[in-house]
């Protein structure tokens, strides 16, 4: 079985990688043994607040059996308030003999520098605006799920491209390990896609096209993946968040888009959503934002098993 | 036995189901099992703060064998600051597969609207100015294991009586299942109890008469049940608020007032409090609050155990 | 072995006490019973913000097989926020059926008042700025377990040691117990030690000095025991703040610090720390303060094999 260390990037994972995570977490879906991580302890460090992620990460390990020590809230309520470092807190935490940390972080490459400091495995659960990657890999479980392949289909990512680190850690993904018809990245003009992974799709001769018109494209999609504007990121800038959400509103996803849409398509969420998602859509059997979030939870057991157990 | 699927409100219960959970609680002060709830996950999500109430779940379901996730302030560090509706955040942890959801809400409706969406029984842990059942039930217990029985007994209910919802949940009981002598509604004219509670009270044939002052029944007390005015319900009328604190002045228990209460009778509070009880009261053996408080661990127990095995 | 009720204060432990607490250390530094505490429950009530203390209390408590209840943040977001006191709190989780509290309080004097309502043992995770006699007993075990022995030694305090609580505790215990060759007090004159630890420091005939000068004594040294300037202390004075922190920096550790030492000398921290070590520091052998955080670890676990295992 492919070694696993600690989860960073989407980058790090080749396609044997992602095939065993799969794999295991088909497992998880069946089965999980209740006492697999028995006296192992997790830390869940949070300096951004998070329910789904955080509880998941939870969820996950008090399923296999193990131990869960943290901070909802480590920005505010840690050493960190006193100044310390990132590096100092992640050694002391590993002088205490956890077995896993599981940061999310306010910056981009936090994970990365708590790595370079931690003998426990880390997972990267977000950092800033940097990525995501335990989030790509049940996006892309999910849709390898419903269709059975990645390969070949037509992917719109909506929403706020730019600041979105999901849809950033999906696209390494989709470009350096599969064939997919084409990408479509959809965007008011304010939040486009960064030229970093639009380099990379090219790099691995993706097809993509740029577009802020959603409604031309439907009849194309097999996956409309759709995202939040994250007003967090836009914190300095609130007439850019304003003008950016006016010209959002075209692109939320109501019954008459997914009257568009194809019968076997699916429409994905990595939630927590606002307006960009009627409800009323929630019924339509294409929408599985739901079951998307359910394959967080095996995802999230798969890797602390390969993470874990030897 | 008699079915319970969720904990939403005092209305829900029967009588039959109230002297059950009043049986298993009984049994649970005897003895907990201490595996009965192995491998259940409980989600305890806190939109408002709370120490007694959560703590006490927490320990209820420690003590029982069973895991524990969650968010002390939900409103703050999780999606909801995001701005996710309360549904979406119900159904995704129902996608985790937890067993339970204990809920506190900061807006009446909260619990009823959480399980709506939960294949999971929820339990509503106070939703704002609403109800606060476990609480009612806590209250009811400690009388009758008192008196033997809540039948005939006097109870004057003291303080905020528009927003506790500890009072409102309690009143439906008695009112309901119960032929007490007569119930003392004591408030300053600022915080009477709304007439919907008056109403029930009436429907059902229950004595009730409306006071400001508590000297003159004291003699006629089984039980003394002192609330505390809640700070926060004021926070728009800071104005009101001293008014309501003034006036509630003579309504504070000390040494003097329970000099002019019956041997038998008891001195209840679903605390925290503040100065509506003075410490000196605590050594009277009719002040059995804190013996309340631990009817509250044994109630939750006995609910956990009703709710999760069948 | 001796008895052991409460951690409330470091004058509490007489040399055969302290004796114990090191042997029992040593033997969970070998091998920690993943059972020894199972069933038992550990309430953490912190209401001051802490990672490193809580952490390796939960941390402590998990190895041992106990569970946690707690809150991370008890003065925001608990009963404390309502107006609730200490002891009515203490009295509540003592109902609550707890076996351990760990208490952090923003007060001097929170530990022992919590005791005087506690049925379960107490132990004192710092109380404003009185006490700290976990950091004490883990800084002592520190210095014991790199010489084999804490008398003759040359030991310098540094930083704020006015409002610094571990200098403080572990002052009690040197004076006390041990015969160390001599106590080095170095600060800037705003924050020199207070009077009440120099009385003691006279009264067990321990030498000392005081001095704003750390390169003249650095070839005296065997411990160097760094300290941070707590900027929570100065809340109120933000401008003696900037004062101290100013004619702080030339007692800050640096490579050349580090150059005037002894090669067998050791330089301890409590942390966090800010800029008081330079972070290269960190790599010279004689740095130990991570070494340090980790037998907080081990301490904490025979603190509580010691007053939860008869």
């Amino acid at each position: 079985m492919p070694q696993l260390d600690s989860v960073i990037s989407s980058q790090q994972f080749d396609k044997p990688m992602i095939d065993t995570v799969f794999q295991v977490a088909g497992e998880m879906e069946l089965e999980a043994p209740p006492d697999l991580l028995i006296h192992k302890i997790m830390a869940a460090l949070f300096y951004e607040p998070s329910t789904r992620t955080r509880l998941s990460f939870e969820i996950a390990m008090a399923k296999l059996g193990g131990d869960i020590v943290g901070t909802e809230n480590a920005r505010e309520f840690s050493s960190a308030a006193k100044g310390e470092s990132l590096e100092d807190t992640i050694r002391t935490i590993n002088q205490y003999g956890v077995d896993i940390i599981v940061l999310r972080y306010n910056k981009e490459g936090g994970a990365e520098r708590a790595q370079r400091f931690s003998d426990a495995p880390v997972i990267n659960a977000g950092d800033g605006p940097g990525q995501h990657p335990t989030q790509a890999l049940l996006d892309l479980y999910t849709i390898q799920k419903r269709f059975g392949t990645v390969d070949g289909l037509n992917i719109a990512l909506v929403g706020d491209l730019t600041n979105g680190r999901t849809v950033r850690s999906l696209s390494y993904f989709l470009a350096k390990h599969y064939k997919v018809g084409r990408v479509y990245l959809v965007s008011p003009s304010q939040t486009r896609m960064r030229q970093d992974i639009k380099d990379y799709f090219n790099r691995y001769d993706l097809p993509w096209e740029e577009t802020d018109r959603l409604d031309d494209i439907l009849p194309e999609l097999d996956v409309l993946y759709q995202t939040r504007v994250q007003k967090e990121r836009f914190a300095d800038e609130p007439k850019v968040y304003e003008e950016v959400m006016t010209a959002g509103e075209r692109l939320n996803i109501t019954a008459e888009t997914s009257a568009g849409m194809k019968k076997e398509s699916i429409i994905m969420h990595p939630l927590p959503r606002v307006a960009e998602i009627s409800y009323v859509v929630d019924k339509d059997p294409r929408a599985i934002y739901f079951e998307q979030a359910q394959n967080g939870l095996f995802i999230r057991m798969a890797l602390l098993k390969l993470l874990l157990v030897s």
